[in-house]
């Protein structure tokens, strides 16, 4: 169960697929230049190997253990932690300023793949304080960002991001927990928290949780909430730790998987309240959280394409190695390889397309977040944010129902061995899984996109994509290349599906909204493969042009996607026009 | 987490989805009338409630234990498998000569549902029991019969079915464990094998092992493969149980799910050689493994339908129970149960309509295979068999894989919830894995149902069914009835690419094989929306014209499959007929 990442599929998609070259190329990321992507990428797929996957299946026998309010976590991951930080990962897209080596996001969303991919508990950790840095470094005072912001960027402490509670989940409005002012400035929080990742931990010395309360006559709802920074060990003036706040874990989940991340229930209050510092101003605390969230739903979809990959590399090596049964027509004696079978062959071309085509899409969002804020062009930044809004749902939600699904197909191409434990394919199918359901339920996500990415500004940022993934697919029509196959007939008919059930949707939110709703996931699902089939194509072509070493690889892998996953468009686009009926007629079935 | 087993559901899908009615109408199975029927599945849904729904989290938590080659179950198992063989389940369709009630498979298929809806591991066990009996009623001599086949009718003693070995999975030809005659006429059996379901428990007395192996000078490969029944405790003259038989549980695994079935690795002859019985002739051991493999395909099927259930079941009432956000347009204060919402609609009817549909594809296999038995003409028995052919990989897999993906969806809905093991989804998510593999992978279950059952006899079961579908599509459209919205004209689009894909696939089995093998698998699962579509039509005109209650819930159901699912038909065609050179080309992309 070795990771290698597969740095080639990395750069190509990201400079390509995802369009950081032409980026760079065009001056939208400034200073940067893209010299030391590849370097950075070859360092931290040798520390993913090296450090973090052997401890991938240690933390998953071992989980976690709490006792009186302290975390153990599994043998060896406080040290992988510290040498984590002192090669300076944590750091990689964090601002200069505190400490951090201000690369784009889009060299760290390629990390976080691999970070993934190697061990997805322990990534898990930083992803969150990624977060938490971003609503420090956004919100916070200048005092705040003084004391904690560089401790965050390093990974000398780390962050949490605490939302729900038992009755708020998706609906994070309805949340009950109380702060209340103090004469110093300071606010006294008391409530509880659940399903808080890394809550508690013995990885670092201090931890600095982000925490959203009520304030008394707070309006109801969102417009209520106030976020709050809450140190477990307060600070001193001179920067020592001092005394301990009242923020215990009082509590930890017993998880399908992802065993080895802590999930903890968080108690504020009972001594007295936990003495937490204002991010921002009163009552904007959901304005705080949205800042972060793109980041962290990019992060979330990127886990899911590290898991893919790894359930892809462990599915690819047994089938090479594993003998059952003879290639058809073969003679003599002996047993071939698994992997000679085409339904076998069927089962990992689908693991990685749709790995690749996610891979892609999530590396486009971060670049268009990227160019949202290094343009120079204050269009150029504005077009990147609509981009950057539009694809976040996708790429979350997209790569984290691909990550289920190939983990999904990883454990079917080891047969009986891949329901056992010890084989490991098993262990990322059950680790897959929360991706699909934190950071927003990829229902939650289809819903974004629909209500509030796909008509924010009439559809115009669909239609700009649309434009960019149609010009992709004529430069696959005119290359003429066989290798293609029917690539550039199956993607124009997606790209037609999409825009047909774009503008369907646009006009029923209007006239319907529940109609809309009800086919939220199958669009984004049809977007998805859509795009990721026209960000495959146009990787194969830039393949082609810039002899690459193996262009037919990619053209192989485009042609595949195209013609076996990206044809169900079509079939998408009439369920979500032909079925929202019998969606909102579901009480006769469910309720009868 | 309670269980009822969805009687009326049940019903209607035998009788008019399955047929039942039409072939007991027919006189296809003599003397069974059907007037027990219901009271039968109103009996075994309340053992299931009662006795063996409280104990599937107990046999989750606590799993078994192996101890010097004794394996314990968990807490109230064997009381538990006690009151199901002294109440007669086990018995439901044994041959009424050895202690039977002779009911219909189809009988027995509905209680399959509701033993593994209940506690699929559970059910498990008797499931490999009526392998065993099938094996032995139709291959096994008279005096093997005498000792053995009441008991096992019964349930007092329970069978396995013993074929892996570590290099003899899919490709069971290649296994090597020895048999050796004696001078009594008894064989010695030495050998290793795994993944041995209920190898070894403390439910019953005694276990009978049916043991796949192969004699000295056999010939290579499958023909060369001999059946051999093997005792635990040898059965002394007078019937009481003799010595200790050398066949001995030496490992368990650790796996994913099923927790509660011991998975024993077997090894015979550490003591000179398991004292073992031939069953039929020497190196006819695969066909009298052919033999029971319908029905025990037919069960995993079985196995796939009842664990969607129990997941939708649990959804379903979190659904109503759960608090989160507003219906679009509610005002005021308050939070709606999620149920109001149509994201979570359409998982809830997604999960129920697949759920039905592989019901009815199971129970329409189960009453093929009765007819194929049951039936005076034979011409009637030979068309049902084929038919039941033609059916049993897609039950098999078609089920297995909704099975999975309704306990994937059930999960979703529980949100954060649904990955805590308390909560118990994660448990059918655990559980149903298996299920896709055992009994023979599903791809290979897809091989067979290309390479063997659509080319069987020129395509004509293939062209039967289609053509009775059609008839079921023509009343739809006659029906005129606006309830069914489109249903029509989907499941029309949906039998056209099945006939045409069916014909390529035929034309080009004979040309390019791996063409064929390809497209395997897209085309069992087209193949299993198309048919499952049907049925949930006929379903819904039957409950129409019997003046059922409520045949709104049937139609809207009906209607839901056929525009949100059946839709992926066209699509499907696309995947098998237009990417076969894609996957053949796969070595590029993935040894590159």
């Amino acid at each position: 169960m070795t990771y290698r990442a597969p740095i080639t599929d990395i750069l190509l998609s990201l400079n390509h697929g995802a369009g950081l070259a032409a980026a760079v190329k065009a001056g939208h990321y400034g200073d940067f230049d893209g010299d030391v992507t590849a370097a950075v990428l070859e360092e931290a797929g040798k520390f993913a190997s090296d450090v973090l996957a052997p401890l991938n299946r240690v933390g998953d026998e071992h989980g976690i253990k709490l006792d009186a309010g302290k975390v153990t976590t599994a043998p060896g991951w406080p040290d992988a932690y510290q040498r984590w930080t002192a090669a300076g990962w944590n750091a990689v897209s964090g601002p200069e300023a505190f400490g951090g080596q201000g690369l784009p996001l889009a060299i760290n969303a390629a990390c976080t793949e691999i970070w993934s991919a190697s061990n997805v508990a322990f990534g898990l950790c930083p992803l969150l304080t990624l977060s938490a840095i971003e609503a420090l470094d956004a919100h916070g005072s200048e005092e705040l960002k003084k004391i904690y912001l560089e401790k965050l960027v390093t990974g000398e402490w780390t962050g949490t991001m605490q939302l729900t509670e038992p009755n708020a989940g998706s609906d994070v409005g309805a949340l009950r927990t109380r702060a209340e002012k103090q004469s110093d400035g300071t606010y006294r929080i008391k409530g509880t928290k659940i399903f808080i990742t890394y809550g508690e931990h013995d990885m670092t010395d201090n931890i600095v949780h982000f925490v959203l309360a009520r304030l008394p006559y707070a309006p109801a709802g969102t417009k209520g909430i106030s976020l709050f920074l809450i140190p477990k060990f307060l600070v001193n003036a001179d920067r020592s730790l001092g005394a301990r706040n009242d923020i215990y874990a009082s509590g930890v989940e017993h998880k399908l998987g992802m065993h080895a991340s802590p999930t903890c229930t968080m108690t504020m209050g009972d001594q007295g309240g936990a003495i937490g510092y204002l991010i921002g101003e009163e009552n904007q605390g959901m304005r705080c959280m949205f800042t972060m969230m793109n980041q962290a739903r990019l992060g979330v979809g990127l886990e899911g394409v590290g898991v893919a990959d790894r359930a892809y590399q462990q599915a690819l090596a047994y089938a090479q190695e594993r003998r059952q049964g003879k290639a058809v027509g073969k003679k003599g004696d002996g047993m071939d390889p698994i992997i000679v079978h085409p339904d076998v062959k069927r089962m990992l071309m689908q693991m990685r397309g749709m790995t690749a085509a996610a891979r892609s899409i999530c590396y486009a969002t971060a670049v268009a977040l990227d160019v949202s804020v290094r343009a120079k062009d204050a269009k150029v930044r504005a077009d990147a944010a609509a981009r950057g809004a539009l694809l976040t749902p996708i790429a979350k939600a997209f790569s984290t129902d691909i990550g289920n699904e190939v983990a999904y197909l990883g454990v079917q191409v080891h047969g009986g061995m891949g329901f056992i434990e010890e084989t490991g394919a098993a262990q990322h199918y059950r680790d897959a899984r929360i991706t699909a359901i934190y950071e927003g339920t990829n229902g939650i996500q289809s819903i974004d996109l629909v209500t509030r990415k796909l008509g924010a500004n009439g559809g115009a940022s669909v239609w700009t994509l649309l434009d960019e993934l149609s010009a992709t697919v004529k430069q696959v029509e005119a290359s003429n290349d066989p290798a293609f196959g029917t690539t550039g007939a199956k993607l124009r008919d997606a790209l037609g599906a999409l825009e047909r059930t774009s503008k369907w949707l646009l006009e029923r939110l209007a006239a319907a909204p529940n109609d809309a709703l009800a086919g939220a996931t199958p669009y984004l699902r049809l977007f998805g493969v859509t795009l990721g089939g026209c960000l495959l194509a146009g990787e194969a072509l830039a393949a082609k042009a810039n002899g690459e070493t193996e262009p037919q690889r990619y053209l192989a892998l485009a042609r595949f996607f195209a013609e076996n996953i990206a044809v169900q468009a079509t079939s998408l686009e009439k369920t979500v026009t032909d079925s929202a009926e019998a969606v909102n007629g579901a009480d006769a079935v469910l309720l009868g």
